[in-house]
């Protein structure tokens, strides 16, 4: 049953690695509203993932790109160009890696080298993306650009280490780069700040089973599902938001606004 | 055309005046989205607006509200499960008025008296509507209450006087009642800050026209117009966006987040 | 040992109940600063408390003043002029009582009639405290108004019940007055949001302490003391912070800005 | 006339270029106040700079230190011990420096090599002076770290381009390691984000002086002055605001929470 709410529209997702991800959760949304979707990943994520399911099951070409490199980029958009025979009318940025949590370094010990990577990848991605779309004039009039980010980028959460630094330039990008594309094409950027979800990308952060716990018992309406927030994510691509924009939306059950639950106090008090 | 995305749901709309107002627009929006409404507003609101000619065009019953008054919001709660055999799915709250504005004080100046009615109108009207639903469980699981505010909460616009303390007040209700309501029955509840719109209450505010031009420049997108601010508000009754709670949500074409913009400096240069 | 911070300066304080208040504390702090002090309490609170040990020990007249009566203030101000022979260079309104909390009522039963008074003895207060000022010029060139508030205002703490509401208006009255009066004379207004603290008023709140401990495991650098708020509230009225204005100020060991502590964590997988 | 607010205490300062820097105004204002001070720029920095001046002036000795170097950092760091027998118990970042800005790209077509020099430079140098020191033990107990920072990192200003998005990373930056120096030494850190300045740095911004204009129209007490600014940073480097840590402080005039002055509708009607 389709709502029909990105009837016609043409838009690329990245970040689509298995069924758990976000990103493929929101392509199968995208398509069941109508939508023709292209999708892209990282070459070595493409190689693990299963991309290629989600691919026939929803008919959409798949592209790789490295999104820290100009040239993907380019070669990127210049393909879903002719692929659509024009532009795109939204893109989903579901992209992040921490090198040095992979690596196992903490916070206070970060390597720099590992941490500039981990920006480009996380962060500086979306410009790339957004600039390299602008000068090709990839994105058509009232387009629609979203990235996942996560609240650690407003406050700390100890484990999830240099990404919240990411997640605070990533959120930075979108609004600054919003003003631009806003005044060059109607085009509107925003970030998206999800519950944490048990994706495979998630798993990878140590203690996630107790903080995904934790923020359970902190959302009054519990965490924000996979699913749902594909839902969500396709209300801001569709043209029902087309004047909201540069903003950082949260999308987790009312975590964000909770101080503390009577759940949490209660297990305090164990 | 429409999406269904309503398709079912039965909702309350209060303070639709005449049709310039973002509650009208939205009555209509909700309508076109397949919802059953019904409409209120306060007695003498009714007798100066139109809304009969709305209630005609959309088949809704017209229920009268004080919206300060308890007797007033249970009847209005009564009849409308008694109407819809049952609870509410969404309500807008639309509603808000000044008497030191209307009476001409400036903020400095302003009657205790006047404020205290201000701030009962204006915003304790949202806890007593809540409190009153929660009681009489008017509210199905998952529903949906927005209430519509201004940016003068998080920032100072002087001609805006007393109603920026309102709106702050307005806030903290949605999102201290929202707590409680998603523990209760997953009802969700937000406020959505709208651009500044050429309504028959916002032409009330003393500089309004100056003030309509400034936000005009300083908004990437654009002031947001009312259909779109509707259009927006149908997907937050949606269940496209049921995690989505306790929150204060721009619809602004970018204004609150940006600092300054070309057009701004330019002007400032003159 | 004293550093002469408030040497010259003459202030008012409101809401020293006993020793343990951050009123009393604040007052103490400001005369060993080098202030000239008046204190002021409701009625009231000055039969239940100890205010005249603390108005001997630094030399400080005491003012009755009902902070929701005009009359009051008026009377309050016109005082305290006389006495200072001119204007004051700062007040603390430390003023805040729930009568809905008093009487058991749970937030979403609250009584309105209540509900009024609360706003008005802990918010609108503040707004006649300054427009009194405002009227018989009662605060001198870059003098200063803090007032004491609680993150409530932000996120929910449910067993704050309608303080959460009242704090809200009272930052935003903070705000829409200190554009005025930073105009008006250069006055600036600023609410400062302190770690919950072992007052007399803090421990009438269900479950403080379970909250408590709760706040101390999730600031990283503990909750702060009355004694450290006083200290950093002599700051804000001293000369050196003059540019600062129409904020609120956290003063709570990095609470606010901490979204889980390695220690809460332990304490869920309990 | 001092207060002796930093009676005792030792503190390194990074960025005074010349007598228009924040940077020197600071040193000069923490040497007034009872500190010592270690002066450090970019060596490059220091050949343009009067850095020698200040030196002589306060008594100060100079490390040269390019904040992109760990070397540098940790030889810092290491002198910095030995000048002083031992940790310090303050110190400013005060370090920022565009390379797109520098090269004339604009925003949207910013060079990614550039773009990572000018985030290691503004904002991760941070991070490694933080780490540098949590390793070193640098930082005594209840030391006070502070980094400038602009309201571009909230809000977009569009000819603070890539500065902003790195703005956001310091903010970040700082937050993040706030936590765990806080745990580890009580040590705090904060970012303040002060008024436009004319500065040496800060006249490089295209179009800085009609924004300077359109920020002194904005602030209702006005632009915050170089002078005004150095004398909050001392209290916040004091023992008077012990608790305050993880925090973005406005020191602005009241701009920041301004949405609109009287001033700018009069310019805007013109």
């Amino acid at each position: 049953m389709s709502n029909n709410l990105l009837k016609g529209k043409k838009g690329i997702i990245f970040g689509a690695l298995d069924e758990k991800s976000i990103a493929w959760k929101t392509a199968i949304s995208c398509h069941e509203e109508g939508a023709d979707i292209l999708l892209t990943n990282a070459p070595i994520a493409m190689r693990m993932g299963e991309i290629n399911k989600l691919a026939e099951k929803i008919n959409a070409p798949i592209v790789p790109c490295d999104v820290t490199s100009d040239e993907d980029m380019l070669s990127l958009l210049t393909k879903a160009k002719e692929h659509f025979g024009g532009g795109v009318d939204f893109i989903l940025h579901s992209v992040g890696m921490s090198l040095n949590m992979r690596k196992g370094k903490p916070y206070t010990e970060i390597n720099y080298g590992f941490n500039q990577k981990t920006l480009d990848i996380s962060a500086t991605s979306l410009h790339r993306l957004l600039a390299t779309a602008y000068k090709l004039d990839a994105i058509n009039e009232w387009g629609s650009v979203l990235a996942l980010t996560y609240i650690a980028a407003q406050r700390v959460f100890p484990d999830y280490s240099e990404m919240a630094d990411a997640k605070a330039l990533l959120e930075s990008i979108a609004r600054s780069f919003g003003y631009h594309y806003a005044l060059k094409n109607k085009v509107r950027v925003n970030t998206v700040s999800q519950s944490p979800t048990r994706t495979t990308a998630g798993s990878g952060v140590k203690g996630f089973d107790g903080f995904i716990d934790y923020a359970e018992k902190m959302s009054p309406l519990g965490n924000a599902t996979g699913e749902d927030c594909a839902k969500y994510l396709v209300t801001l691509f569709s043209d029902f938001t087309k004047y909201v924009t540069m903003q950082n939306l949260f999308h987790d059950g009312g975590f964000s606004f909770t101080g503390v639950t009577q759940s949490v106090i209660e297990q305090m008090e164990k």
